[in-house]
């Protein structure tokens, strides 16, 4: 192995939100859970999102060419982090389990447990792995009501969350831990 | 105006964390405030940064495409903040105020204040217009201390800090609304 090995530990300390990022191919709608993501420019104002290549999401926004993100709530339950961010639209329709409106991409917007909702055409994309990080203009923002935003530190303090597999801060060890566990 | 006018606090609900993101220039060092840090591939291990093309540090990754960045703790002080964050490398040495040391690529990790910290080689840039968001390949991580992530948001609640002007997150009504302070 070339490569030393890092203690990614050091990167459990960076800080995220957590997302709901959606898109459409042609009529059909799906949606994932997304902590990466941040506004990259004012000027034009852009954003990036981070997807793993496999997902179902990913297929979409690579032929549609945009997505919309909603900003969720701290209350959100942990039912509804498990339909977009632990099953796959492969497999169910998780569109209709809530309650959403499409903007004018024609990408649905969560509009309950959200805080805030955005829509962007993908200027830029760029492969680093595992992943794509899709850089959008933002072509439309709305805010839905008021709360604090669920981070990614209280979802894994306080919701007891597991980060998937598919996430870019996935660390081996938590499944070797899991396995473990099991084993137990 | 072609573009239809967005509610920009809709991306106010986004969540950051606070860092300190260094360079070099030979011999010469660096560092600014920046929010805009996710990891965005598990294979490689490889995270992205965004910073404003006029910043010093900018030219400096420009030139080594190198750069470290550094986990800051909540109980960061405001002073600690203003050094990197508002004021320019151009016209201080701003390492020369904090403990620091230098890692693997010649960046200076801060080693007060910084619960982690991370050095990465660019593997690719993305001009995005105010910005350039800088994908790095981490080559090593380090955890310095215990304690808990400052974020953006704790920032700008506790610590009353405002969001300098070359930030992606920079809304123009804060700056009219401090020329309407002075004027009054």
């Amino acid at each position: 192995m070339s490569e030393k090995k890092l203690d990614l530990n050091a990167l459990r300390m960076l800080t995220y939100g957590l997302y709901v990022v959606t898109s459409h191919f042609d009529d059909k709608l799906n949606g994932l859970i997304c902590n990466a993501a941040i506004q990259v420019a004012q000027n034009p104002t852009r954003i990036a999102i981070c997807i793993n290549k496999t997902e179902l999401t990913h297929e979409y926004i690579m032929h549609s060419s945009e997505f919309a993100l909603s900003i969720l709530d701290e209350s959100t339950p942990m039912t509804f982090i498990g339909l977009f961010g632990f099953k796959s639209g492969r497999d169910i329709d998780k569109l209709s389990h809530v309650a959403f409106k499409k903007v004018v991409t024609g990408c649905p917007i969560v509009t309950e447990n959200s805080l805030a909702a955005l829509e962007a055409k993908v200027s830029n994309q760029v492969d680093v792995g595992s992943h794509t990080l899709f850089i959008g203009d933002i072509i439309s923002t709305e805010i839905l009501k008021e709360g604090k935003p669920l981070t990614y530190a209280f979802y894994h303090e306080h919701l007891k969350g597991k980060t998937p597999e598919k996430a870019p801060t996935y660390i081996k060890e938590e499944k070797q831990r899991r396995h473990e566990e099991k084993k137990d």
